[in-house]
């Protein structure tokens, strides 16, 4: 809602002063704003720097948890008083040509089918204009948005960057890119605003656990919404609803049970064997690849006792001589 | 993949021999076709013709559960084998200009808040082009597909109607409108096909139960697939993936929660809000807009231990001069 010109105010590099990997209303701000403006966030990928363009699977072993996210912030607001809405508009969401997807082992518990993949994968990408390549000459789109977006609980002490809460946070909604706006509930004072983990694409779910990571630039324009009243995050957004931007052929597997999440890993289940043994994929790569490009849908929520959740593979994504599936 | 013309081989009217209200392997079919065979089905709405285009929110009370679902069929495809795949191509599906959507009473226990909203309600829908007419000016686009597409299970003895199975059934899966192929795993000798709920238009969730309810004929070429195997439902659909079949502005709700129910439950319930609040609408007019319009999706399913599901509302379906929501 506000207007002004849309070159940063403030730029936040990501250096060991800036970052951070809890959630705290007791961190101090890195800088105070006004209401208005615009804020160049550089961040770094969510592991804080811990994957690059030449790691391998070996590196997985290696990987200190307790540093993701690495968050850039907070940006206090001034003037923002608990139950305020701030806007966040985001003006851009800027790569670094790079990315990774990666599966941790079994024991770290993340990823919707854990259990089924006990070895970790990592996945370094290439970008290629708009496309990332992946195996078999698979390339998938690219529509960067920063998968954290949060701010400061009104609960003391630190608190897990994972779980998304009511105050943002890692939330991953895949249509957060440049142009879209989101709101928050601001919780303590000052709202205490901050950003991270970049994904350059990602499906609806994020099964694996990661989309494709990557550093980025976050620039946002924020401003406060006294007239607002919201307890959860809400958001405008343009997509992208599709891979392409408009209707196209997709494959589709469905998940019928009486819980939508193992409603969801049957969708997936199906939709890994589908891209085994359609596509050639490896089931590794084919987890992957469902993080990052296949999204989950719920059909009907109402048709007691069984629900439907189905996974859509878009077929774009394949080479022209290779698409149409069944 | 057969080839074939595309005018129907055979008729189905919907008359009382040709209607069934649950699935019995035991049922003789009302046809014997071949694959390759097209046919139209003419499917009366979902209620089996309970309500007509003048009904009134005091016909609710007298509505006869155990005729819902009214199928037409079933159709034996000659030589399919338990184990087979049957391909059911979409060539057509139309609506006949009306439909309607009700909220039954909370003792139904239909709908994700059921609990909510304890009394019935019934809108009956004017169609006018490709859109059809709601409260406060709203326009909602027609994707017309059959709500329930199913072959018959292989236990014996009679099921209803209301969940979906692995042989399909009342899937509810929006994008299965015409142009579309539904794949699904043959139980019995013969199938036994079945089709209808009608719905004229959708959202990704169907939240009060129902969609806009419409009777509606169906055209299919059916097909055998003995080189695929699949357990569960799987289809190719080139959508809607939204209202306008590209990229639109959208207004999302988030629900954030332990559980993927609880979290589609807090979605809808601030998209209730926020289309009274902002858009002005009765909360159960905008609890049926939500089933008919608004999409559910699976933000993220493995940030532990809160999941992210979002409610998306098109912002093109309000008159222009009420765009642009917060």
């Amino acid at each position: 809602m506000s207007s002004g010109h849309d070159a940063p105010a403030y730029e936040i590099a990501a250096d060991d002063e800036t970052v951070h990997s809890a959630w705290d209303n007791d961190l101090d701000p890195v800088r105070t704003i006004e209401p208005g403006d615009v804020v160049r966030f550089t961040c770094r990928d969510s592991t804080g720097g811990q994957f690059g363009p030449d790691s391998t699977v070996a590196d997985v072993a290696d990987l200190d948890v307790d540093r993701v996210h690495t968050l850039t912030g907070p940006v206090a607001i001034d003037g923002a008083r608990t139950g305020d809405v701030l806007e966040i508009e985001l003006l851009a969401v800027d790569h670094r040509g790079w990315g990774y997807t990666v599966v941790l082992p079994s024991e770290a518990e993340l990823g919707l089918l854990a259990d089924e993949f006990p070895d970790p994968s990592l996945y370094v990408w290439e970008f290629d204009g708009d496309v990332a390549r992946f195996a078999n000459d698979i390339a998938v789109p690219l529509d960067p948005f920063p998968g954290v977006l949060g701010v400061a609980p009104a609960e003391d002490g630190t608190h897990e960057t994972f779980p998304p809460r009511s105050v943002g946070g890692n939330m991953d909604i895949k249509q957060l890119t440049a142009g879209s706006t989101l709101y928050l509930p601001v919780a303590v004072d000052d709202a205490l605003f901050s950003v991270g983990d970049g994904h350059a694409a990602q499906g609806d779910g994020e099964v694996c656990g990661t989309g494709i990571e990557a550093p980025m630039d976050v620039t946002c324009r924020f401003d406060l919404r006294s007239d607002l009243s919201i307890d959860q995050p809400q958001f405008e957004t343009s997509g992208p609803f599709t891979s392409s931007g408009r209707d196209e052929p997709m494959y589709g597997t469905t998940g019928i049970a009486d819980d939508l999440q193992e409603a969801a890993r049957d969708a997936v289940r199906q939709m890994i064997d589908h891209l085994e043994t359609e596509r050639g994929l490896e089931r590794n790569e084919a987890y992957m690849l469902c993080s990052v490009a296949v999204d989950l849908k719920i059909n009907e929520v109402v048709n007691a006792p069984n629900w439907v959740v189905s996974a859509y593979l878009p077929d774009g994504i394949f080479p022209e001589d290779r698409r149409g599936s069944a």
